[in-house]
């Protein structure tokens, strides 16, 4: 019937698989933020899933989806941020090595990170293109299987599991807003809100809007510079997910750094939840007067994705804090 | 049996009580703190709980006790902190008025948030002597209920429904951890653990350890400058829970101000939940080289307790944000 990736029966195969290991993160709501929104908002805290982010899912779907021969020969992938820090703890759950590629001026923390789960960091020129051949060289050198972030089947298999726990949690949904970066994420979550007749729209910063930009113009776009502070929406929507978000994403919803700056913070203080600014723009989409005017959405789900901030830049009161 | 100010008896009354209105709040993992508590820990959430702390049990108790004519006078507290919000949040919630008296020089931001949940803010000079003086005049001229934040037993039984879910949440307890200031939630909860055979550690900041002080001599100190960030326990330890603590509290654990910012920070990071220093005190004490060594304990409760915090001291990129 559809010629997508991913089929409701993946993703519902994916929850059994990955079920065991990941944590059914809380849907949690805000009284304050309903009223700002005018509507009930559901929030799904996927800031609280294993490795902290959303991520864990399609990086756990794919390493377990592997064959015994391919496991063995690990996994591999280039990420300086939330696949990466996945990727390699869905490795150590099944127990195969991994490597991480990451340009070497990432930030030693998010290294450390990756490290700690024990994978191999492989470092490489801070360019797509230095990434991109730096993985394809690894998997060539050691047969390990490749893992995007965004376009693997499997990948976005596990990430709209993420759909099937909002809306058993929900009591009740009218549509949800998902952030957009790569578009493995909402591309998982939108084959499963289809076939519960909820609408799915995405959420994107506009300093990376080239999901709306494909939404009006038909075609992909492929080469931009992003500028966000939202920094894991700033990839371009891949492949895979782009027929997907083409047909069953009602519109994208485009939100500027100052719009997710204050989301942010009002879920930090209001909430009391430490999101990733990637996270915030979904809420600042919830948030716009344009969302607010549309009818017919009394409950609306919104993914805070992930709450890997670099707590570094706060003020904590001296060196002395590990 | 007990000459307590409150019994079991009372705290499962205010449980009924107030359970209508206030959030089961949930307990919270996280395998690397366990791995640096060397046991289980298990985190009561009350940074999540109505109004940002667990002070809406108290202050919701002591509101709803009251008769129709106390109700009809009102109530009325001196508090800058977590007390004077929650009582403000409190009286609203029955529809009686409340004045929270609060020096002249508390931020901004603390005066409105009282004058959200439609409260009255009466001012007065920075001193103890002004804010007791100020409120016992409101209640003289008003009639209105003075509702102490420790010291009152309604208040007290409040707290301890804290206990009484915690035992229900976390499948299994040897003991728990409960920061200290002037007692009323230590003394609320130890009364149920001493109940259910659970031990009960208080834990407390190095810059008022008047608790710490109390339980080696068997007195009360009523008279010190306190120096610390945990700016929720900054107050003496007051007569009511004084006897509670003095008899069911096994021992108190005292830590220091970069040992309060470091678990602060820990929580912030690896569970992402903004908790405010005071509940970092008792993650602090959690881990300390002292507490890991004490044997038989492989489940210990912790309250994280509150989440109010100054988040203008952050770097948001702007003043636009509000």
């Amino acid at each position: 019937m559809s010629a997508y990736v991913v089929s409701l029966a993946d993703i519902q195969a994916a929850a059994a698989r990955i079920g065991p290991h990941i944590h059914r993160t809380p849907v949690m709501t805000s009284r304050i933020l309903d009223g700002l929104a005018g509507r009930a908002l559901l929030h799904k805290a996927e800031l609280l899933q294993k490795t902290g982010s959303f991520k864990a899912r399609g990086a756990l779907n794919a390493v377990l989806s592997l064959s015994e021969d391919e496991a063995a020969r690990g996994v591999v992938t280039h990420s300086s941020g939330n696949h990466g820090q996945a990727l390699a703890w869905a490795a150590r759950a099944r127990g195969v090595p991994a490597a991480i590629v990451m340009p070497t001026n990432a930030p030693a923390a998010k290294r450390a990170a990756v490290a700690g789960y024990g994978a191999r960091v492989v470092g490489c020129a801070p360019t797509a293109r230095a990434r991109e051949e730096t993985a394809r060289q690894v998997a060539e050198d050691t047969g390990a299987v490749f893992i995007h972030p965004s376009n693997d089947p499997r990948v976005i298999a596990g990430q709209g599991t993420i759909g099937l726990e909002l809306l058993e949690q929900a009591g009740g949904l009218d549509a949800v807003i998902v952030p957009v970066g790569g578009g493995g994420m909402i591309s998982g979550i939108a084959v499963v809100m289809r076939a519960a007749g909820v609408r799915t729209f995405a959420a994107e910063p506009a300093g990376a809007d080239d999901t709306a930009q494909a939404k009006v113009t038909g075609a992909r776009v492929t080469d931009f510079v992003p500028d966000t502070i939202a920094d894991g929406l700033r990839t371009p929507l891949s492949p895979n997910p782009w027929p997907i978000v083409r047909d069953l994403v009602e519109d994208v919803i485009v939100v500027d750094d100052d719009a997710i700056r204050a989301a942010m913070r009002l879920v930090w203080s209001r909430m009391k939840l430490v999101i990733e600014p990637s996270s915030a723009v979904g809420v600042a989409a919830a948030l716009t007067e344009g969302f607010r005017a549309r009818p017919g959405m009394a409950r609306v789900g919104v993914v805070l994705c992930g709450g890997n901030v670099d707590l570094d830049a706060l003020p904590w009161g001296g060196d002395r804090i590990s």
